[in-house]
């Protein structure tokens, strides 16, 4: 714990990256740090009432404005980047949502095109209670309210494309990206494939919670306090972002129609699974068949996102390289927790 | 309790229906009868051994065996038929399932054509512990074994579909049908809407448990002895199977593409909350983003079906007619464990 | 000729089938029987100025009234059905065409469902001119008018569905139905597996013409005087409706997504390439690949219908038992018109 | 004539571009000016036998190399460029297709993903006779051949995508790129949306002829000379990628599901009609429903992509800044045509 690097970073407005790749470095980090960031929220901190109109108060030059991207050193194609989130907290006492004209999965789109014209536009505010760990919805037409629970994550998680891409900060694919998963949360370890010379990692929009499938498009938006330890795993290539916790590992597919999003989290997850814990093929179809929980994260970006996870107690032992990634990596991170007092 | 009417029916082989629509009545039943029932398994019983090839051993007419349909008296087009299952028990000590060439999700199909060959056909036999609640998989290639929790459901249950119609027994939609979702167990309550007089009812399908999605197209497959509570709420009409248990209400869709399943299953969900928990349907909206749980039920029949969940205790009290079915089904099946000794 | 077999057929409202599957057959007819029959529109005749909205005047149990089924003697369970279009006449001056809400391609539907409001419902009455063989448009908001080339055809061809279904006369499958391609013209032949004993044919659904797609989900719909030719061919099973003209041979795909119809149309056209043209399945493949046509039929209806087209000069003489079907049914075809004068 | 700003560039190796967006400008030009430009094949030139199989012999970054990006001068955010194909030829006698595993409408892929193994992966070499414009077929399997029409064109053609994406050159969207579609031919003119200062234009992927939907995903890929006149529409903005022959008016729509890539083109058709054409929303929707054709481009990219064209004969006359464009264009061809002793 002497030799933890502890890598504070606090974007400036004018160094949010609004892309994964093409965006040149906020800095460069040694594998194994612990970064204590912040991140803004998806509507740039512009959103701040019921009266704000994303369409009348959005000036930036786009949406999910990303803290990053960081250079890992020594991460080269081929290799797999391990993200461990330490920590992740609502560094405000509110968050926002709305519905967006042609946006979310109850309206036509611009990429789901019909004749019809959209629905209105409304903005609600949700009180974020960070000691009794609620998110307090206020119904716009009415005065019901209801507290839930709180479970802070992270939207946006990923790396440089592969092929020379640029992509939107609001499109997830293989390299991670917008996801939507509320699996993106605290205690968890994302494994990202690495594209490019340096990863190129960044992280943004988080939500203090959200459902599955993220139905409207919009979820209860707000600015984190967030740590993550950042580490490579070298000479191991990840097809797709894959998760862990405690319990569970996961694979996710992000692609549209959404059965191709569940085909590739489940393709992948039987995958893994054959080559990682030992099964054939064909086992680990029928296991996880009958195992899987797969619980959507969004159903209303540029590609949808389908989670495939399964309990590890029920899998063989796990051989090869990841073999004690998490449980490493979940030590450190409660060593920084004591260390910090955080906890 | 002294008038619970108690209808006990076991189907001969002969008296299985296959479809949804267009069979005979097994029985006429009254509103309110609480039926005792036992199902064949998808398989109609022919699939006993890891050598019982689906493709060699099968002889029947279809798969999904039905046990009904059964004629409740009184119920007519524009009611609702609610299904309470008050228990629903493997009625063997095994189980099968096994891969299906061209069906499941990872495979091309019949309707997701390619000009690839077929993955191997294989069985997989599972050893039930209907005291230990467990279900016991064993690997094919290799001598791994793992215990599952039992968590037994129907995978159909369904009335007669609207416009004249016949759907095969592996078709989920409006009606029911072959939904296969995992939120089928005991101690839940489904809503059907009433396409024609009688209703005509009927169930199969049991699943000592499956995963989310039935990926590779077959659950662990077995005969159930199953109770339901069988009643009609007059002049409700039910656009998509609902269900309720004592903690969540849920809305089904079953469709192709997946997106379409899942959209059906949150605008459903959303208008009824609206309708019945008195929000505004752009208030139901943005709670329901934030709320919602999106299990997939299945993503390998002829349509796909997406569940959208929400806990009771966050939603405005319910009024209407649908107020306190569930509560008061429960406390009739609740009676008839205490008095038959089942609990 | 002198033993052509002429059986004309007018339906009565009452007779009207309303399925595919599950209507008593109007008539039994011996193979080679030349039908003369007349079709009413899909709105049953009900719509007839601009001022009949479909959803206040229509009264009847369905849409698309079929006229048939006839039961073909001698038609069995994997015999195929040769269907040959002589000629398709719009037997009124006018045809209709409307929006309908919440159906169409360019709208929110009862299966692609969003929170948003329908699009107006509106009706064009289109004046149809038999000798000039156009179909005249007029504006309903302004003056403008322009005459389209008359292209008659039927939207729905089919046979009774296999496995004891019972589907709409608005859903396409692989017993035909609601294809709603502008392929199914005069002097052409269409080719449907037999599922049940009798076959069961039924057509209906007539269009003056129609774009591709079917975009608003309503055609130039009119009542039909048809000639169709229908024949057994025993022993040959034909998985998805074919069609054959003078100077192609085509296969059809309905299911949802789209890619779905595509995969099933072009899969189907490369195998029928390789059985009967004595190909390899991959230069099937790649020839198919440089030379196919894919019009779209429909993507409006339950299931979405995609054709795959290739011109006959350029495969290998075509060997089996469909090789001179078609050529054979267009010289009665011709027999009958110069014999009743037609042409 | 006399002014014709003729700019010939043939792209060293080096220089070619392998995604839309990202990439420096090879070359400046004038708005107006007659490109005269070679650009490679698919496979960068290295499938030249049925021996080379793709995934052997390919060493490159990418597939469909680019020739440009031509930065053109004026062209801003919110222009329109128009791109007029005055002539496409083969400069090689030969043109190349394949398989290629895990690629093509026909097999499961990246990101339609299943547990099958893949098919065969073949390469066919098609014969290219310039004066007999047609493409030979030669089975590998047996000794069958056949002459297609030939029909160049170019299945890429864009310019930088908007948001500061850059796209591989094998996906089309909004910005153009891999739309494959056969109607890129000579003498017709391509509008694309102008998203960066100076448009930044490229093209590749030259097809001697390709059937509807890319079906193997391979067309009859070739190295061409192509003569394009390259112009700015100031303050015009096109959504989607719209083309216009002598005959036609067409828009594209490029995403997945195909259904929404259809929905996009036949919308923006709708939309332009309404626009340009003086009809109402609904009457252009009831018009195009009747009159368009619906030619699928590719089922097997990265987006799917549709096309809907109508007759320009049938519409009212066009007003706006699109008026005359591909008139002037197609005079501007001719003449350059005649002075280079071309036709």
């Amino acid at each position: 714990m002497a030799d933890m690097r502890i890598v504070p970073f606090r974007p400036d407005p004018s160094q949010y990256a609004w892309t994964f790749g093409g965006a040149a470095p906020v800095m460069r980090i040694a594998p194994g740090s612990v970064l204590e960031v912040w991140t803004e929220d998806c509507f740039a901190g512009q959103v701040r009432s019921v009266n704000d109109l994303p369409s009348a108060v959005l000036t930036g030059p786009g949406l999910n404005p990303q803290t990053g991207p960081f250079y890992v050193e020594g991460a080269e194609p081929g290799d797999t980047l391990a993200v461990h989130f330490v920590s992740i907290e609502p560094s405000r006492s509110w968050a926002a949502s709305s519905t967006v004209p042609l946006f979310g999965a109850l309206t036509s789109t611009n990429l789901t095109r019909t004749l019809q014209d959209p629905l209105p536009e409304r903005v609600w505010i949700w009180e974020l209670d960070a000691v009794g760990r609620t998110c307090r919805f206020s119904a716009l037409d009415g005065d019901f309210t209801v507290d839930l629970p709180m479970d802070p994550m992270h939207g946006t998680v990923g790396v440089a494309p592969a092929g020379f891409e640029v992509l939107s900060a609001l499109t997830p694919a293989a390299h991670g990206g917008n996801m939507d998963t509320p699996e993106m949360r605290a205690a968890t370890t994302c494994y990202l494939g690495v594209n490019v010379e340096g990863a190129m990692f960044s992280l943004g929009d988080g939500h203090a919670r959200q459902g599955e499938g993220e139905t409207c498009g919009v979820a209860v938006e707000c600015a984190m306090d967030t740590v993550v330890i950042v580490d490579v795993i070298k000479g191991r290539a990840t097809p797709w972002p894959r998760l862990e916790n405690d319990d569970y590992v996961m694979s996710t597919g992000s692609a549209r129609p959404l059965e191709d999003a569940f085909r590739i989290a489940q393709v992948d997850l039987v995958e893994w699974i054959a080559a990682d814990h030992g099964l054939s093929k064909l086992d680990a179809y029928q296991l996880v068949t009958q195992a899987v929980e797969s619980p959507l994260a969004n159903v209303c970006d540029t590609n949808y996102t389908s989670v495939a996870k399964i309990r590890k107690q029920w899998l063989p032992p796990r051989r090869g390289p990841l073999a004690d990634v998490h449980l490493r990596m979940r030590q450190i991170g409660a060593d920084y927790l004591k260390r910090t007092g955080a906890s």
